[in-house]
């Protein structure tokens, strides 16, 4: 890892992560420097960060893979884009074992279990345990689900995020994604990844190892911190005072709940795991189908339940690929989409 | 760190601990090997003992201290005995570095605290959070915690243990103690280090660094487990299936509380927070008179919380010696013991 300060390429600046990635380097400015922007569309608020940051390199990128690129130029990639490990997790893991590039997590759920895997052995872990918030719909029966609006769906009890993972998070989409995440970034196997419903998104994840010790990993629900410990590691940089982290205060925080996964009313979650069973290019299936069925449901063209049955059907129709390389990936992934939008219109039309 | 089998010299086989160090023994023959056994009286249950783990040295032991003799020789040390740390931290750390020789926590919250601390700088750490289970008083009011019974007082809700720490754990001595012990341990201040009770024992306690990220460790309530880890560190053995350690299941553990400790019910608390910050032989002062004062709690010739009026008495009459040497540690042990018996028997002629 090199010295502070250390120069940061932020790859989608504009986004969710993008912006609470500025708020660190701005309380940090010793520590962090801006060398690079990129945003896809919102040129508006690209020209203030600009401004502001004074990068050497501004750019409005397209959808060719970044991470790959910049794993092979030897950078130290902090990854908060699931969808790069979900599909493409056996590319992307050899190139940065081959370029010896480290690939470090900004979600919570796997910065957490980073944390708890620092100092300890891969090999002599039983289970990563990830946590769960249940999203708004966490004690909704089925039939509520079945009819809710585009508006409770996008109100996340704990987690403020972009619309795409708010909905992904709404239907445990997200956790599915989160399994497949993990699997690629610790190496392990499915069967040893579980998922645990914890409302109050305290506890991020857990590591139980093989003599039955568990290790946790808890704060505020905040994701300024996931990203500080990306970009700070090995260190832990003092933002006490600083007003990007508050503290938690036991006895504050007095009960923390955990619950079982319900799949039965989460069959977003169901499908995902069953994708990531199957491997080859159904995980690409998976995130390019839920892409177009998450914007027909912000649409209000179908109903949250619908996005899992639009996916369901065209994970039916795909004829998988093995040990995938980019151009299958992404071409799975585009005819997921098209057969997404298809099965759609198809169904009006009949 | 030695290979496997290690060679195991066991001082107190016949005490609490020491008889669950022998069931991990019996659990990984391959990995420990007990090369040496000492107790202090139970001969019956030592000769036991000899039988079945056939050591080469056998010990009725004495007072003289052999954990720093242990150190002098290079020994890695397991530590289960709060009051070396208490009374003598300053000189069994140093003992340590100038040896070369690592002390292992096997008292639960340190054990807890030190795999939060793997892979981790001591320097980054804002606050240690032991957890303390409250003990079976937590909701006692102050006026049934002076008319408990022995028998009361002897039933612990999570942990089974010796009568002494049993008592020191219904006044929150032991908690005290832990807290001198963790300071020493870690070399963290006292300004560093909280308690809070949460009753569950399932978290053994946490570690909070200066980023705002915790850690915590958690089982089921077992010694077994910090035994196992301190024995087999830096590794971690399989303990699955052997019914060593109980696996914890979520969501079977359905919920966590956290409270705060209430200092006014626990005055043993309060003495030992006190003794720490004075330093000086104050800290033997406390073990000696509590170990008195327990005693005459056990004979039913105290109440409760006659045990804490009694250590104040003690303490107040304390002249301390600084920066104390092994012999003054041990007469301050001893007269703490002398005084206790004094102004307990005066109390009765006045």
């Amino acid at each position: 890892m090199t010295a502070f300060p250390r120069r940061i390429a932020l790859l989608g600046s504009t986004g969710s992560i993008g912006q609470q990635t500025l708020d660190v380097v701005r309380c940090f400015p010793e520590h962090f420097r801006i060398v690079a922007l990129a945003a896809r569309n919102n040129v508006a608020l690209l020209a203030e960060q600009v401004q502001e940051f004074q990068p050497s390199l501004v750019a409005c990128f397209d959808d060719t893979p970044p991470t790959l690129a910049a794993i092979r130029t030897g950078k130290t990639i902090a990854l908060a884009n699931k969808e790069t490990l979900v599909m493409a997790g056996h590319l992307v893991m050899q190139e940065a074992q081959r370029a010896g590039v480290p690939i470090l997590p900004v979600d919570s759920e796997h910065s957490a279990i980073w944390q708890c895997l620092r100092g300890e052995q891969i090999s002599e872990v039983n289970r990563l345990l990830l946590t769960a918030s249940g999203g708004p719909f966490r004690r909704a029966s089925l039939e509520q689900i079945r009819s809710v609006t585009v508006e409770q769906a996008l109100a996340h009890p704990t987690w403020r995020m972009g619309p795409k993972i708010t909905i992904d998070s709404a239907t445990l989409m997200n956790k599915g994604l989160e399994v497949l995440e993990a699997r690629w970034l610790f190496n392990i196997p499915y069967e040893r990844i579980e998922v645990v419903v914890h409302p109050e998104s305290i506890i991020h994840s857990m590591v139980e190892f093989r003599d039955g010790s568990l290790k946790m990993q808890a704060s505020l629900p905040s994701m300024h911190l996931p990203i500080l410990d990306a970009l700070s590691y090995p260190d832990r940089l003092n933002t006490m005072g600083t007003g990007l982290v508050r503290e938690l205060r036991w006895p504050d925080v007095a009960r923390l709940n955990f619950e079982a996964l319900d799949m039965a009313r989460f069959p977003c979650f169901h499908l995902a795991l069953e994708a990531a069973r199957r491997g080859g290019t159904y995980p690409c299936v998976l995130v390019g189908a839920d892409e177009e069925a998450v914007a027909l449901f912000l649409d209000g063209k179908i109903g949250l339940l619908g996005i899992a049955e639009l996916i369901e059907a065209v994970l039916e129709r795909h004829q998988s690929v093995d040990q995938p390389g980019i151009a299958d990936i992404l071409e799975a992934c585009a005819w997921a989409r098209r057969t997404a939008r298809e099965l759609y219109a198809l169904r009006f039309s009949l």
